[in-house]
C-alpha cells in the first residue's frame, strides 16, 4: 500500500509515529510560515502541517497544491494545540517531512462539500466528483451496510440467494419491457426482467424452500422523479407458508435493519386492511407518524341545505389539533393547496372550535351551532382545534384529504424523518377495473392468490374478491409488497380467464409456469422490497437518485457517459434490425 | 408454516413428538400392510410409515400417491428398527396419522435422482425439475455460500459493494455488446455491460477506496461449451495499491473460501511470470497439481540429421514418469491425440528409458544411444520413464504439448478434483499483435498499466512491454485476472494512440474517463473473478451451466421459457426499430 494508515484512523496514541498517508486535498490554509492541509479519504480527514521553518522547499511545494490534488505524505504524528472535536482525528496532526504529488487536479466545477454550489445537471455530468461529497459517500456506504445486513439476516434463516437470468422473455402483461435483440436468433428478442417473479416461483417448485436475491429490475416507463429505468429489489419467496409467516419473517428483516443500521427498536407493525387504510387515511400507504384520521360526516353534515354537502357522495374531514388560531391567510393557503389541479378538491370547509367554546366555520350560514356541535363530537375535538372538511365523490375526496393530511403533518412538524412508523396493509382487492381496456387487471400480478373465502365470488363479483396480498409501509412510503401465490393449475387457469387471457395467450406467455404447476408445486408466497427506496428512507434522502451511484436523469439518460447513444450500422446489421426510416436520427 | 419441522432435522431426541412435515414424495414402497414413503425437501429426507392395521383408509390414500406429489403429514416420531446410516434422519421414522395432498404431480419426464435418465435437452426444458436433483441443489447452495463468504471476507476488509448500472453505453472495443433500444431516445441504444470496468475506475476516482460487486456481465459471443451470454463476476478495485497488495488481498480471499467452504488450508500461491508459464507449461494457466514441466531439447536434438527436428523452431518434451511400459497401442493413442486437428501436432516422438537402463525411441535410426543419453539427462529421467517429444514452430508446439501434458495428467490420475493448486501468473505482455486488423490490441484491456521500467519501449517496441497484469489460476482454470490501471491522463492518451485510436475516437468512447483523470485520479488496480467458474471448480462440476440456476444452451436460448422470441409490431414501433425485411422471421 502507498500508505501506512487511512485519514480516519490516527489518534493521540499514535503520537510520534512516523506515518504515510494518501488522499485528496480538501482545503489548505496558509498562516504565515505554516501551511495547514486537510487531507481526505473515505475514512476521514487528517490535518497536515508544512512548516516553512523546518523545510522551506517542502512548504513551498505544499503551498502550490490545489484542491483535489492526490498526494502521499510522510511525517510524524503530533498532538494538536487547538483540537477539533468535530472529527475523529481532531486531536492530532501530521508534521510533514515529505510530499509526493500522485496526481494533479483541475479546479473542480463545483465545491466538494455537503452544501455544494453545483446544480443538479452539472453534478450528474461530473457524478464521479459529486460522489466525493460526504453526504453521498455516507449514502453509498449505508446502502452497502443495508445489503450486507439483509443478506446476513436472510442467510441466518436458511434463505438461499439464487441468481435468476437477466436475458428473459418479453410478456405484454404489466409495464413495458426493455428488449435486447438477439444476434444468433435473428428477428428474436430477449427482454430484461421487470422482476424475477416467475423464476422465483419456479425455484419454489424446484424445492429451494426459501429464496432471496438482491437483483436489478428494469421497467421502460415514462420517467418520474422517483423512478429509474433500472432499480434494485430485495426479492424473496418461501414455500409451505401462509400469509402470517411471510409477514413475521419480513417484519423481522425490517426490525433487524432498524436495529443494526439505525440502532432503533421499532414497535410491532400494526396490520390494517386496505379498506380501513383507505377509509381512515385515504391512502394504501398511510403515514402513521401522526394520527389525524379521517372522520366521515355524511349523517351530520348532509340534509341541512348546503348543496355542496348535500350533493356529495362523501363529506369527510380531519382534525388539526390546536390549530384554531390559524389566520385567514393560513386558511386561504390550505384552500389553495387542496384546489390545485394535482389535488383536485373543489373547496375547503373549516370549523374552528375556539378556546372560548364557540364554533366558527366557513359555512356558518347553513349550519347552527348545534349542527356544528354534532360535527365536533364526531371529531372528538377539543377547544383550540381546527377541523378541515372536504366533500365530493368518494375516490377524489379521500385522495385530496390524504394530501391535505400530509400537508398538515408537514406544517405541524409531525413527520420527523428520524421517527419511523411501519405497518402492514393487507387484504388488497385482487382485481381492479381498467376503464381503458374494459377489463379487470390484477392489482398485484396475475399469480396472486385470492382469499379462500372469496374464491366463490371470482366469476360473479370479481371486484369483491380480496387477495392474500400485503404491503409493508413505513412513514407513508411503500417499502415492499407481496402475496401468497396461486399454486394450483386450475385456479391459475381461471385467473387468466378472468383477466381476459385466451387459453392460447396464457399458454404462449406463461406456458412453462402453468406446466410446472402440474409437477408438484408447493404452496408458496413472497415479497419484494424496493431497495433504493428503503435506503433513501434510512438515509433521509429525498430521491432514490441520491442513493444510486450512477443514476439516470428524468429522460432516462446517463449524461456522464452520454448514454443511450447511436450504434454503428454494422452492429445494427449483425442484429438484423434497422432504425425506422422516417425517424432516423444521426 | 404448514410444517413444524423440515425433512432434515428430526433425530432420536425427538422420539414421541407429534410433528407435521411437508415435502415431495421421493419414492414409496409397499411392504405387505405397510407403506414406506421417503419425503424430501431441501433439508433432507424423512421416512414416513403408513400402517394398514392402524388406519386402513389413510394407508390406502398413501398407497395411491405418485412420485413428486406434494404432501403434508402429521404423525409421531418413532425409532427405526433398521436404521439408515446414509442420511441424517436415518434413526427415526414418522408414524403417520394424517395426510393432506397439497398438490398432485404428473409423472416427471425423467427421474429426480443424481443419476437421472433424462438427457440434457429434456432436463433444460424442465429445468425446474432438474433443479430438484440433489447434485444440483448442492451446487446452487454452494454457490450461495461462496457468495456469502466472499462478501463477508471483503466487507471485513472495508470493501464496499456498490452497484453499477446495467444500461450503459456501447463501445466497439472488446467483445460484442448486447444492446437495448431506447424508446425515449429514438434511434439510440443502451448496451449491457461486458464488465463494470470504467465504473469501478470512476469509483476509485470518487474516493471509495475499496470496491467490490457480485455482478452480472454480458457478452454477445458465439457460444462455446463453457461460455454463457450472461455470467457473474466478483468485481473488485482498490486505490493506493501496488500489484503486490492486490495479490495479497485476493490470495486471502481464495484462502478464505478454501477454508470456509471446503475446509482446506491451501499453500501460498507461487508467482510465475507469463514467460515462464509458457516456457514450462505451454499455457498461461498451468495446472500445478502435477509437475511434468517442459524440457527444451534444441541443443541436443537438432543437427543430427533428423529433418523434423532440424527444421523445427523448437524441440520440446515432457517426462511421463514410470510410463516406459506403455504399449505400442498406448503410444499410438497418444500420437492420435496430438495429431487431432484441434491439437495440431505433426507427430509424436517418444523415448523410453527402460528399467534395464537401455533407451528405445521412435527415432532410433537418427540418434545414437549417447545422443539419447543427452536427452535423458536434460529430462533428469530415471529408468522406467517415458519421454514424449514434439517439434515445430514455437507457438503451436507448446500449445500441443500443453494439451498432451494435461492428457498424461488425466491418464496417470494426477488431476484429482479434490486436490487444489493455485498460482499467480504475472508480467503478462501489455499488447498482442492482431493479424486481422494489423494493429496492436490490449491483451487485458486498454486501461492496464505498463510496467514502469518498460514504458520507454511503448513507442518503439510495443510488443516487448510487460503489463502490471496478473491472473489467478487454480488447477489449470483461470479463476480471475486483473491489473494495476493507468491513472495518468497522458499515459492513457498514449496507450489509446498505440492501440490505433484517433483522439476523436478515444474522446467519443472514453471521454468521461479521460476527463475524470484530470480531477485527481488516485493510483488504483483491481481484479475480476469468474464466479461461475470458481463455483464449478469447487463443486467439481464440468460446466458452468451446472452451477447456474437457469442457464442458456449453446445457441443462447433458454428452452424452458422459449427465449429469445419475437415481439409485437407495436413494441418494435414504439422502439423505432424494425426487423430487416429480407430476413424477417415470423
Amino acid at each position: 500500500m502507498l500508505r501506512t494508515h487511512t485519514c480516519g484512523e490516527l489518534r493521540l496514541e499514535n503520537e510520534n509515529e512516523e506515518v504515510t498517508l494518501t488522499g485528496w486535498i480538501q482545503r489548505s490554509r496558509d498562516l504565515g510560515g505554516m501551511t495547514f492541509v486537510d487531507l481526505r479519504d473515505r475514512y476521514g480527514i487528517t490535518q497536515l502541517v508544512f512548516d516553512v521553518n523546518t523545510d522551506r522547499k517542502l512548504a513551498e511545494k505544499a503551498r502550490k497544491m490545489g484542491r483535489e490534488f492526490v498526494i502521499q505524505v510522510k511525517g510524524k504524528v503530533a498532538e494538536r494545540s487547538n483540537k477539533n472535536q468535530n472529527i475523529s482525528t481532531g486531536d492530532i496532526e501530521i508534521l510533514a517531512d515529505s510530499l509526493t504529488i500522485l496526481n494533479k487536479s483541475k479546479v473542480p466545477p463545483f465545491t466538494i462539500e455537503d452544501e455544494t454550489d453545483g446544480g443538479e445537471e452539472l453534478r450528474m455530468k461530473y457524478r464521479y466528483l459529486d460522489l466525493r461529497r460526504q453526504v453521498n459517500q455516507d449514502s453509498i456506504v449505508l446502502r452497502h451496510q443495508m445489503s450486507i445486513e439483509t443478506k446476513k439476516y436472510l442467510n441466518d434463516l436458511d434463505f438461499v440467494e439464487i441468481e435468476t437470468p437477466y436475458l428473459i422473455k418479453s410478456t405484454p402483461e404489466g409495464a413495458r419491457d426493455f428488449v435486447v435483440p438477439s444476434r444468433l436468433n435473428k428477428g428474436a428478442f430477449y427482454a430484461l426482467p421487470q422482476s424475477p417473479q416467475t423464476f422465483k416461483q419456479l425455484l419454489m417448485i424446484s424445492g429451494y424452500d426459501k429464496y432471496f436475491q438482491l437483483v436489478k429490475c428494469f421497467r421502460d416507463e415514462d420517467f418520474r422523479s422517483d423512478r429509474q429505468p433500472e432499480f434494485t429489489q430485495i426479492d424473496c419467496e418461501m414455500s409451505f407458508v401462509e400469509q402470517d409467516d411471510v409477514l413475521q419473517n419480513f417484519e423481522g428483516l425490517a426490525k433487524h435493519l432498524f436495529k443494526q443500521i439505525k440502532n432503533i427498536d421499532v414497535d410491532d407493525f400494526p396490520r390494517m386492511s386496505y379498506e380501513e387504510a383507505i377509509r381512515l387515511y385515504g391512502s394504501d400507504k398511510p403515514d402513521l407518524r401522526f394520527g389525524m384520521q379521517f372522520v366521515e360526516l355524511n349523517d351530520v353534515a348532509r340534509g341541512k341545505g348546503f348543496k355542496v354537502f348535500d350533493n356529495a357522495e362523501l363529506v369527510v374531514g380531519i382534525n388539526a389539533e390546536g390549530c384554531a388560531g390559524y389566520t385567514r391567510k393560513q386558511l386561504d393557503g390550505l384552500t389553495d393547496f387542496v384546489t390545485k389541479p394535482q389535488i383536485g378538491a373543489k373547496g375547503l370547509v373549516y370549523l374552528k372550535y375556539n378556546e372560548d367554546g364557540s364554533f366558527k366555520s366557513s359555512v356558518d350560514k347553513f349550519f347552527s351551532q348545534e349542527d356544528l356541535k354534532a360535527w365536533v363530537d364526531k371529531f372528538e375535538a377539543k377547544p383550540g382545534d381546527l377541523m378541515l372538511i372536504l366533500a365530493g365523490d368518494v375516490g377524489t375526496t379521500r385522495t385530496a384529504l390524504s394530501e391535505l393530511r400530509l400537508e398538515m403533518g408537514n406544517q405541524l412538524g409531525l413527520r420527523d424523518p428520524k421517527v419511523f412508523r411501519g405497518l402492514w396493509v393487507v387484504d388488497f382487492p385482487l382485481l381492479e377495473w381498467d376503464e381503458e381496456t374494459k377489463r379487470y387487471q390484477a392489482m398485484h400480478h396475475p399469480f396472486t392468490s385470492p382469499k379462500d373465502e372469496d374464491i366463490h365470488l371470482l366469476e360473479e363479483s370479481p371486484e369483491k374478491v380480496r387477495a392474500n396480498a400485503y404491503d409493508m409501509v413505513i412513514n407513508g412510503v411503500e417499502i415492499g409488497g407481496g402475496s401468497i401465490r396461486i399454486h394450483d393449475r386450475e385456479l391459475q387457469d381461471k385467473m387468466f380467464s378472468v383477466l381476459g387471457f385466451s387459453k392460447e395467450e396464457a399458454q404462449q406467455q406463461f406456458g412453462f409456469l402453468l406446466e410446472a404447476f402440474d409437477y408438484g408445486a408447493p404452496p408458496h408466497g413472497g415479497i419484494a422490497f424496493g431497495f433504493d427506496r428503503w435506503v433513501a428512507l434510512f438515509a433521509g434522502r429525498e430521491s432514490i437518485r441520491d442513493v444510486i451511484a450512477f443514476p439516470k436523469n428524468n429522460a432516462g439518460r446517463d449524461i456522464m457517459i452520454d448514454s443511450p447513444s447511436t450504434i454503428s450500422e454494422e452492429q445494427l446489421k449483425e442484429l438484423n434490425i434497422q432504425i425506422r426510416k422516417d425517424e432516423k436520427q444521426e
